[in-house]
Parts: C-alpha cells; structure tokens; sequence
C-alpha cells in the first residue's frame, strides 16, 4: 500500500503528452495550443474611428463644417479633408486622409437649421466637444507580425477572437486522449434492465462519462465485462486497441483482484501499484503499456468518483497540456469529526454553508458540514454533497472550527 | 440610458423557462431536473458483503468451518449455512441464508494446511476477526419507492449515478435554448479571408460560440449581416426563427442604433432598453418577442465578452433553471486604480497575483493588478486577463489595498 501522494507522483510520471492536431476554431475551448500566434496585421489595421460623429483635423478651429463625405465602417473614405470640411464617419471606420480626431454626434449640430435652406441637408455642421481624439491608432493594440499567443495556452473564450482576428480557422493544439471505459462484475445490469435478484444497475459507467465530459472528453463506453478471464481480456484489449486511457471499474479488490491484473498482464499492461492508502478507493490500481495509461478503480461509486477526480484528472490536465490546479479550499470544520482508522488519507462528503460576512477580511467565513455517510457505496450521500474534505493520514480527530481542505465535487 | 442592475432585472423578468424535454442520460451534466425521482428498488437490494471473504453467522463462535459454497458478485446463494459451515463470498454478492457477518480474506487461514491433505484444497478455513459485520443492510441507502432526487437538482456525475441506479435513462429536465448568433457590419470578413482596406476579421462569432459551449450550449452560427436594412431583417427573421435566444453583435452605436432598432421593430420586437450604464457595453440592446430574447450586444469585442458574461449568462441560467451564482470574489486591489467618468459601473481587466498566507485564516491573501487596457476593441487585454473588477458608478479612485469584486473570465 503507498501513500496517495506519491501515487499521484506516480500517476503523472506515465501522464505523458499524446502529440498535437489540428482542429477547427469552434473546439478550441479549454484545450491548450502547442504553436506560437503571430499576427498577420495590425490592429487596428488602420486609423480608426472609436464613435459615431465628423472626422476632422484637429488643428482646424472652424466652427461650421462642410461635410464632403460619408465613411461608414468597411468603406475606403476617396477624398482628402481640409480646413472647413469634415466627414461624417461610423463607429470603426478608416479615418480619411488629413483628419487626426473624430467629434462625437452628440457634440454636433445641423449647420442648416439657422439658414432654414431645404435643398440640402446638413452640408454643414457646427461641431463642439472635447480634447478626445476618438481615434484608435493604427498598431495601437497589436503590430503586424507581433506574438500574441504563446505556445502554452490554454484557449478560452477571448483567446478564440483573438485567433478569428489574425486569420487562425486551424488550430495546433495538444491532442486529447481517447477514454475508454469498461464496467465489471457479473451482478451488474445495465440501467435500463430491471436487476434480478443478486443483481444491480451497472452506475459506474454512466457517471464516469459525465465526469470525463466535464473535462472536454467524451468516453467511449465499451460495456460490462463479466467476471470470466476470456470476456474481461476482450473488452481490455479492444480497449486498450482503440483508446489512450482505459477506465475500468471493479474486479480489483482483494479476492479478484489477481484475476484482473493476470488479464492485464496477459494484455502487456505494466502495473505500478495495486493499492493506495486512501479512504475510500484503496484498491486502486494504475498500469501502463508504452503510452498507454490503464486505472482500475474499485467497484463502488463513491470511490470511483473520488479516485476519478483526485488521480484521473490530473492526468488528463497533463497529457492535454493544462495546468493542474490544486483544487482545494480552506473552510471552518461545523463539527467534531471523529475517526477509527487513521492509516489512510480520508475524503469525506460534506455540505458547504456561509456564515456572516468577517469585518476584516469582507469574506464570509465558509463551513464544512460532515454528512451521514454509510461507506463508499453510498453514492445517495454524495448527492447532497458540495465538496469532499480531506483527512490526512495519522489524524484521528478535527475538532469544529479547525480548518479542513475541501475539494467541491 | 438606465443602471447596470435595473437592466438585469428586465432581462431576468423575461428570461423564461422554455418547458420541459426528456434527454438521455448521457446527456444530463449540468441540467436541471423536471421531475422529481424515486426509486424502484432498495439500496442495497439485499444483505451484501461489502468485503471478500467468509459468510457466517455471527453467533457461530467455531474456529475452524467448513466452506460449503462459493458466492461471487450476481449469483443467488442456493444453501442454508449452518453453525460450523461458511460460504466463500465476494464483494457485492448476497449473503446466504443463516449468515449476517463476513470474516475477511485476510483473517483466514486454511485448515487444511495443517493436515496435510491434498484431495481437497481448503474444504475448511481457520476463521478470526474483528466485530464488524461487513455487511451492508438491505435498504439501509435507499428505501424502494423514496424520493432520491428533487425537480430542480442540477444534474452532475453523482445524480448520473443515482438515476442509472434506479433505471432512469430517459430524464425529464428544463429545455435548453436554441441560440442563434449574429454578426453586423460591413466592414466584417469571416476568419478565413484576409482583410482588404477598411476591413477586418469577424472575431465576435468564434467568441460568442465559445461563451455558449461553455455553458453547454450549441450555437448557430448564421453568419454577417452587412449594413443594409433587407440583408440585416432576413438574417434576423431567420434567427427568430429557427432559436429561442438572438445574439446580434454590432450596429448598435448611436449612429446605426436606429437603423437596427428599425429592423427589430419591423421584425415584430419589442425594444425594452438600449442604452445601459456600464462601461464598456453602453450601446447595449435588450428586446423581446413573444418568449423569444433579442440581446444586440455592442461591436467592440470586450464589450460583447463582458455583456455576454454579465446579461446574457444569467438569462440562459434562469432559463434552463439553475440558480444563478453571484461570480465576484472580492481580492486586494494591487494599486491604485483612477478614472475620469464615473457614471458607468466599469468593468477593467485585471491579473490575479496571490500574496502570502494571512496567518490568521490560512487563506493566502488574493491580489488584483489592473492590466494597461485600451479599451472595449482592445481584445489581447482581455487574453492577459484572469478577471474583470466592478467598480461601482459614483467612484472615481480606488486606493491600492482597497477590496474590489473580481469576476473571473
């Protein structure tokens, strides 16, 4: 049995990058580019005008001005504007030639109006306003051939317009793994079958690939291996044939645990460890074969949740490029948390409550609140849920108001 | 031009549920529950071992016992165990009737060792132990016919879970929006091409699609409407068409607002405000039809990002039902932050940088360091950026060391 941190050690040590590809700008989000942006215009690509209103040049002192021209966005301006002219121009167009500032709409008025002429619309416009260019210079915000990504980063929202504005459609990005995931254990149905006696619903499954879709990744479900070597080594080498990582659920605790690593090495799969000292999810068990990255995950729900988010995920962040993040939060214990065995590393549900707001820091104090849990088959309990705490080993009691790391889950 | 909070309030008030959809379970993450769930069996079904090992009965005080069947996962036990006899049993199997403890695998010896004998291997095991039963109760997680999960439980892995276990596979949730997006203006060209005089790319689409994934939405994209009143109504009519939520970027600054506003109105849509005190994002429109929601967002990429995240989120969650969270953590202001106009609430990019750990609440104290920002065009701020600080309307200078509410983006 080793300790859960150096299993993750372990974990991420055969985490290892699966190369790039190239994928279209619309499934860009979350993942991570492997290439260098450069910029293959400026931006903006021209000077341009920041609001509605009349381009002049600002060293002309007129009051009333001619306007010669109509700019909207889009559109080359064709004349040269001088002293007494001016022309109305759109938010985002291209200044024309001889003006340097643009005067608001609102800062202007219908030169017509006084002389009461009726054969031409404002040819001229008493304009007003302030010492504000409106003007966005050409190269401001990005020169021509500039980096305005690195390698690295990972793609969200405002990074894909940045992308669309320099021209980039396809994107280099580290690639993703393909997931697999298998079920075992001859007492599983699937959801939709009524269990007959001795049986029940195969959960697993269903819920490790929702939590591979919050990472971006959508599992491949294999189905349910029954407890028999021939069935099991199928289903694992289809998927260790067809995927990058391969979930398998059960068939790993002590009794058949020999069974599902003697098909995992009559696969090629190199097993680094076959129990952790972690509560729950002892029987966790981690092989590779080259790239390849297999988990076996206990058989109840609770511990593969737990096993799913402290191990699996990190791996995924790794072979995808992101950085991991240590996702736990400091918050208050509601309550003595009391424990028996203290030779493993606990994560227990709790329900996340805010106190009033503390005068000094302006941050309401958060609390953990302990929930009734029955054991790792309990999945009800992680229902009700908001986080998971994290006990560490050698610790037996945590008296209220101590401190505990909360994971939300 | 009406405050930042007031125009929330009238997108919420027409943000509505769109009634109700019965998705695949495959399909729920993040979704919300139209019906409430119970369960059509007990958790656990029956007696079940939660370890591998020996069924007995826990008043049977013999030492050796002779092992008369073997129980894996799935299989009906088919004897009656009697004092001095024991079934071999697995984790997950039915206890065998006569029986209501399991010995573990580990606090086990064979008998047979000690004899000598090789006809039978193991007839008879030398069983110790500690007290506990290891064994889960019929029903002592879920009675059969309980309410396991609530109408308005946002679904994640664990309800997944839940929902295979009691064999729902088709899921009653709020329906989805369909989300139609917009670009406007002639001065657009899509990603692919490069920009002639005048011109650039489209950037607002690829950000906005992105913005939807991430709240698990699917976004049509229909594309730029150049500025002209027959091109701009048939791209709009299509969109109140075929989606429940339009998403126009662009023409809606003070010289073309009316133009758009125009096209809305001759579109059958109710116009509820188009001007909003908020900085960037002023030029902002808001409109309804029937239950179909028009947002005209601004041009300026920031300002769509900062709207989208601001109105538009919150819309989509009253819609699907989730309860919308209040996003801004409040963080240390690294230096002083000024400003010239005070009647907008302002939305600057900032870094978030983490200082030491505060002694007193373990926390480690969290800073904002306002980005050099050139306004609502320049987007590669926003690629800097891990957050946006409000600062409220009214206030001009914010001293370095104050608390300010950070979004992040």
């Amino acid at each position: 049995m080793i300790k859960a941190a150096k299993a993750l050690n372990i974990v991420l040590k055969h985490a290892k990058s699966l190369g790039t590809e190239k994928i279209p700008l619309s499934a860009t989000l979350g993942r991570v580019l492997s290439e260098n942006i450069y910029s293959d215009i400026a931006m903006p690509p021209f000077d341009r005008s920041a609001m509605d209103g009349f381009a002049v040049n600002s060293k002309d002192k007129s009051k009333a001005f001619e306007i010669i021209e109509d700019i909207p966005a889009g559109k080359v301006p064709k004349k040269m504007i001088k002293f007494g002219q001016c022309a109305r121009i759109m938010t985002g167009a291209m200044l024309p030639k001889g003006t340097d500032k643009v005067i608001k709409v609102e800062d202007s008025e219908p030169a017509t109006k006084s002389r009461g002429s009726s054969t031409f619309k404002e040819p001229k416009v008493l304009l007003s306003g302030s010492l504000k260019s409106n003007v966005s210079k050409a190269g401001e915000d990005i020169k021509k051939g500039q980096l305005i990504l690195k390698k690295g980063t990972k793609l969200r929202p405002q990074e894909a317009a940045m992308l669309a504005t320099v021209g980039k459609t396809k994107v280099k990005v580290l690639r993703q793994p393909r997931v697999a995931v298998i079920s075992t254990g001859s007492e599983l149905v699937e959801p939709n079958h009524k269990p007959k006696a001795g049986q029940i619903r195969n959960s697993n499954a269903s819920m490790l690939l929702l939590q591979l879709k919050r990472q971006g990744i959508d599992g491949q479900y294999l189905g349910i291996a029954r407890d028999n070597f021939v069935a099991t080594r199928k289903l694992i080498q289809k998927g260790l044939k067809q995927a990058d990582i391969l979930l398998l659920s059960g068939g790993v605790s002590v009794g058949d645990y020999d069974f599902v690593r003697e098909v995992l090495k009559s696969c090629g799969v190199k097993v680094h460890f076959n129990k952790v000292a972690i509560k729950p999810g002892k029987p966790t068990v981690f092989g590779t074969k080259g790239k390849k990255v297999v988990f076996g995950l206990p058989g109840n729900p609770v511990a593969v949740l737990v096993i799913f988010e402290l191990f699996v995920v990190p791996a995924l962040d790794k072979i995808v490029g992101r950085r991991t993040k240590d996702n736990f939060t400091p918050m208050k214990l509601l309550k003595d948390f009391k424990r028996r065995d203290t030779k493993r590393e606990q994560y227990y549900p709790i329900k996340i409550t805010r106190g009033n707001r503390d005068f000094q820091s302006q941050v309401p104090d958060t609390f953990a609140a302990p929930l009734v849990f029955h054991g790792s088959a309990h999945m009800q309990a992680l229902t009700k849920a908001d986080g998971i705490m994290q006990i560490k080993n050698g610790i037996k009691n945590v008296k209220k108001g101590a401190m505990v790391n909360v994971r939300p889950i």
